[in-house]
């Protein structure tokens, strides 16, 4: 069956975004990456700034610390009401049309549909440093330190709402590491196994 | 740059060395996968069945446990003896001729080789145990606690001698899940992406 859903996965740094760009435009399909932020703020009312630094990342040092953080008798932390908008509007773009869709445990919140790609992108430390410079610009924290806070905080908040590891092979059908083999090729690779009939 | 080594690291029963084999054909590339058994025999004089059964797995129930194995003052027990040798036969089948090589670590063995395409082949448990039946029969333990157990022995071999993480997205170029996309997919995958100029 072909691919009409492609999550992308992907650590800080590895180009992630714009393969994911680069996929959805080859294939004719619609792209989300922060045009979920947009969405997700006008349907909860919480900041762009909140969504866009909590829809991904922990703001606790362990995913067991995470599940004490600001929960009430209720349960439900202003973290987990993002998450569970976020994985809402997820489902209903997942319906609405073919599309590629970045980050936000989407691999998860999709699991076991037939009609989903998902994918994982990484790169060594070295290219992601230097990428992130590159697109971000310097900050007064060096890149390596910036690699190292994305990459614990986005693994706490995976693990915590998905119970499964970051980063661990048997969560996609592809791994890409686009430090060796480039981003063309990763969007090469990802393009043709969408269109592979299987 | 092309590929002119791949090695293939591969969950038992999921069609890993399949894989390799018709890599290599397409390519027409060199296959070493049982091949490796008879060479490190001839070199070392173990037995065939101690290589077969130690060389990927190990026999202690943890990294740990494992170090304290067989060694003696000296350091090295018959394991690391096996390790070593295999090493040594991998590196000079890479600088030999193009190929592909199935297993014992070559990964890491040749790492940051920038001829080498390293890939690890994956996928679900259900679809590992209808294949082990299908490929090698059925015996008194069911399929799934044989799978468990030849998963376990290859994480503690691989960690202890690589100290990486088996199935670690990062440890490899390429981890493709032959469960949900299948062996012809992950075969077109692999040749497309070696014979990428990049």
């Amino acid at each position: 069956m072909q691919k009409r859903i492609i999550t992308i996965s992907r650590e800080f740094g590895s180009g992630g975004h714009t393969v994911g760009a680069r996929v959805a435009e080859a294939l004719g399909y619609a792209f989300y990456d922060k045009e979920i932020i947009e969405h997700v703020a006008e349907e909860t009312g919480l900041s762009r700034a909140f969504i866009e630094e909590q829809g991904e990342e922990s703001p606790a040092k362990s995913a067991f610390a995470y599940s004490f953080l600001g929960r009430n008798a209720a349960g439900m932390s202003l973290e987990d009401y993002l998450f569970a908008s976020q994985r809402k509007l997820i489902l209903e773009l997942a319906d609405k049309s073919p599309c590629v869709i970045v980050g936000r445990c989407a691999d998860y919140i999709l699991k076991g549909r037939t009609d989903c790609l998902n994918v994982f992108v990484h790169a060594d430390k070295e290219f992601r440093a230097a990428r992130i410079v590159e697109q971000y610009g310097e900050t007064d924290r060096s890149p390596e330190k910036r690699i190292r806070e994305k990459d614990k905080k986005r693994a706490i908040n995976y693990k915590y709402y998905t119970e499964q590891e970051w980063g661990s092979a048997n969560n996609y059908d592809l791994c890409i590491d686009t430090g060796t083999l480039g981003i063309d090729v990763a969007v090469d690779v990802i393009v043709s196994v969408a269109k592979s009939d299987r």
